[in-house]
């Protein structure tokens, strides 16, 4: 049994040669790894004296050869194929142990010059794992380090490799090969290229969306059904999750989340670790119905809740800080779905474990900020809008007052924060708060007027009152009915974008009801 | 100068081929490329000649060889390089022409066996397309018979080809390469392997969700900016775009489309689309806010715009039906963001051009239920959900009579607009209907309480009354409450799916109530 290893992640590989060659696997290599196992005392053979064919151009061409090819592709129940070999003088190559040269990092260095790039593509490596994965019935092949053991186990158990293991490693491979050609792909279609300069030394301008996009993604699980029950679904995460997203929440307990779960968890997630202070988030069908910051979890959760106890009901609920046993005690009253956090303490974890059927979920909480996807897809009809996400942060020296009155310290906390959730909620989008707590949610409405009425008719039967409230408006005012509903209702300070053709007549009834009025210069539709 | 000529698609081959031998350009081939232009009459040398080594293994190693892969990387401004050409009686290849084994069509068939999808891996042609395409400053790289053209031009010119066609090719190259590499991906990772199965002859079962999801797209522009102005945007197409898909639709005039017009004329063209009858869809904000049938556009639009005139300014309107002059004058009075039609009169057309910001799209219309994406995908953090898209089409005899009272024939043909309208309306959806006419849109709110009362809400505002409509709701009642709102604002049909532990509390208010109620046993969420 022949075992070619040519690896430019060398992790692992000496101790997984060595345990090949105990097993009596003649190994052959090429270059730097050949070296390694020399140095550490493993008989290796050259690839060029099997192949009798010198590794040429600066090892641009090493194993391209039928003496490497014919071994990795004959199969192995033709006698055709096996006369073939012996004819040629070519041995069978039975086990394959190939990683590609670091594409993916090279291009990811902002100073990367084409020169670089192109060099760092791999030729002679997925050309070999192709090959060998293609003959999966007679080769096994290895892409990866963490796959060495479970060879090893096979091996050791005596007998060869299973056809299952072999079919599953194959897969593994193209799965890598599709990844490193996407992102060949991805790189080369968003250069800029210009003919004018240095190809050495140039570093080209890359473009923020390719000409082609090549998204891959690996499937965590697959799920009970879609949206709606006559759906299929299944979940699926980026190959590099970035720590505190969704995907890499660790379920304690519960019934496996649902397609619905969990885009309302990364909602209620998202709007959550937004915050500084101590914040929860209740969501339902998208939407925050209710987001409060407090002390601590329970004091966040009780102001959340009072915003819209109907809509809570079944709901997903956030928070950004730790639940502890008082907090656990109060959400236990109420039908909660889903309970994302960072941490929870051991007598939360035991009040919750009475409620079986909770979905309970840890998450990192990643820096302000972080842990959020830079880009954004949307499907439509046999297409997809990609766009740069709204990782938008206001910041208070970005508000403008545009009226007489100004906005107090504790009015001007309650816009920033108003503001913040106006972010998470559908278009058109009218908050109002007062005291770091939503006290009516007008949300997902067609015209913006509808989306005023409709927060100020929920906090009515929510029994809560907006008087003195600050309203966050998530794009302009295009007339002053919209600004005068507000008023109507009890709104005090308002904060929206501008940017309308018709600023000054909403700034003027701003002024004429006595409202204060900030613009942010920045609208956040969300759909 | 030597060209390479391997081609499983042949479309042009001989043409191009003739058109190389003309310029003095010496062609080798392989195979089946060989024999076809040999039969031309055309000079053509065999790869077999060049490496001196046979073709093996039932043509599985023809071109792995360094005498045609030396002679495409070796970088020909390197004297180390071609004197190492040299030693080995190694020619340049200068022109490699390949495409690869029909792998995406081969496993498109329902009945194909593993054993062909596996022989239909391409192994060397991915081989020496990635060798040239690395080594583009030398070599040009052709992997589609579109490419022809344009190589032949600048050849035509003298002088060989320049950096930008090469540099562009090798591009095209790769996101190929990609494709092919992802199409084996998505196959062999959606198997479900049995390794008890004849290996010739079993058709595997493959999974709807592969584990490596490879989702490729084409970019047809860049937009001006994302759903808002701080964000980067672009639109990407499917590598095959159904007909009557969005990204099909072709521009007649007007500015150019934003990210939200795309999305919205997206949302209005699959409502639109979904009728048989002649129907006009009004969206805003990814909602409808008025959808009617009529007897043509002109009729259609009117009952369409009377819902929520308020909510159509600025809207996105689509039509399934011809546009012609009297619904295009009609039109015109009000301002509307994007007009999407299956075709526009003359007339229509030159009274449209007065207004010339009006973006105004032809799209083709699809059989019925046809044109739709299979699979829905929704980003999250560092992650996706797939699902199996919602294309459940209600049949009347689906539906279920539950209370004493039936609904009459015409009250039945508006629960079934309803139905209809209220899959694509945002969750909660309530939607009243009169007459083949939405009267009340209650779109996305976090409880069905408070869809009722926007709908309710809005109708008010829009001066018309909801006596003796009927009502979708997109998914069941949890309690009476919510039918108790529809019953006070005068309906009297329901259409809902039905399935609440509650069902019959529902029931029996509905009876209570003199209402009629359907049950659909089918939900269409849609967030």
């Amino acid at each position: 049994m022949n075992a070619l290893l040519s690896v430019s992640d060398k992790t692992g590989i000496v101790e997984f040669a060595r345990a090949l060659h105990a097993r009596g696997i003649r190994l052959l290599s090429t270059g730097g790894t050949a070296k390694l196992l020399a140095d550490q005392g493993l008989p290796v053979t050259e690839v060029a004296e099997v192949t009798r064919f010198p590794e040429m151009l600066d090892g641009r061409v090493k194993t391209l050869h039928p003496g490497v090819h014919a071994g990795l592709l004959a199969r192995r129940e033709l006698p055709g194929h096996m006369a073939a070999l012996a004819e040629q003088g070519i041995a069978t190559i039975d086990l394959l142990v190939v990683n590609l040269y670091p594409f993916e990092s090279t291009v990811a260095q902002a100073d990367c010059t084409l020169a670089q790039a192109i060099e760092n593509i791999d030729i002679g490596g997925p050309a070999m794992v192709r090959s060998a994965a293609k003959n999966w019935r007679d080769v096994g092949v290895l892409t990866d380090s963490s796959q060495y053991p479970a060879v090893l186990a096979e091996l050791e158990a005596g007998g060869g490799l299973s056809d299952g293991l072999r079919f599953a490693l194959a897969v593994a491979a193209f799965n890598r090969i599709a990844q490193y050609d996407a992102a060949i792909s991805d790189y080369l279609s968003a250069v800029v290229f210009d003919a004018a300069k240095p190809f050495d030394s140039h570093v080209p301008v890359r473009v923020q969306f390719p000409g082609q996009s090549n998204a891959i993604f690996t499937k965590l699980q697959d799920l009970r059904y879609g949206e709606n029950a006559h759906q299929q679904a299944a979940l699926y995460s980026d190959l590099h999750p970035a720590p505190g997203a969704l995907v890499t929440a660790e379920q304690l307990q519960g019934k496996e989340l649902s397609y619905n779960n969990l885009a309302d968890a990364d909602a209620a997630w998202e709007c959550a670790k937004s915050f500084d202070a101590a914040a929860c988030v209740i969501v339902k069908h998208a939407n925050p119905c209710g987001v409060a910051l407090g002390s601590d979890a329970l004091s966040a959760y009780r102001k959340a809740f009072q915003t819209d106890p109907t809509s809570a009901f079944g709901g997903i609920i956030a928070f950004n800080c730790r639940v502890d046993g008082a907090a656990a005690r109060q959400l236990r009253q109420q039908f909660v779905e889903v309970l994302l956090a960072p941490d929870f303490t051991e007598e939360a974890l035991q009040v919750l474990r009475s409620k079986a059927n909770l979905r309970l979920l840890r998450i990192v909480l990643p820096a302000a900020g972080a842990g959020c996807n830079a880009i954004d897809a949307k499907r439509i009809g046999s297409g997809l809008l990609l766009q740069t996400a709204d990782n938008h942060r206001l910041l208070p020296g970005d508000l403008r007052v545009v009226t007489h009155k100004q906005p107090g310290p504790e009015a001007l906390q309650d816009l920033l924060f108003a503001w913040q959730v106006a972010k998470y909620v559908k278009s058109n989008a009218i908050v109002f708060c007062k005291d770091a707590m939503t006290v009516g949610v007008g949300a997902g409405q067609m015209s913006r007027l509808d989306s005023a009425r409709i927060a100020r008719v929920k906090a009515q039967h929510a029994g809560l009152t907006l008087q003195g409230t600050v309203v966050a408006s998530d794009a302009f005012f295009p007339f002053r009915d919209g600004l005068d509903v507000l008023a109507d209702a009890g709104a005090v300070c308002v904060i929206q974008p501008g940017g309308s053709v018709r600023d000054q007549e909403v700034i003027d009834a701003a002024n004429e009801r006595g409202l204060a009025m900030v613009f942010t210069g920045v609208r956040h539709f969300r759909h």
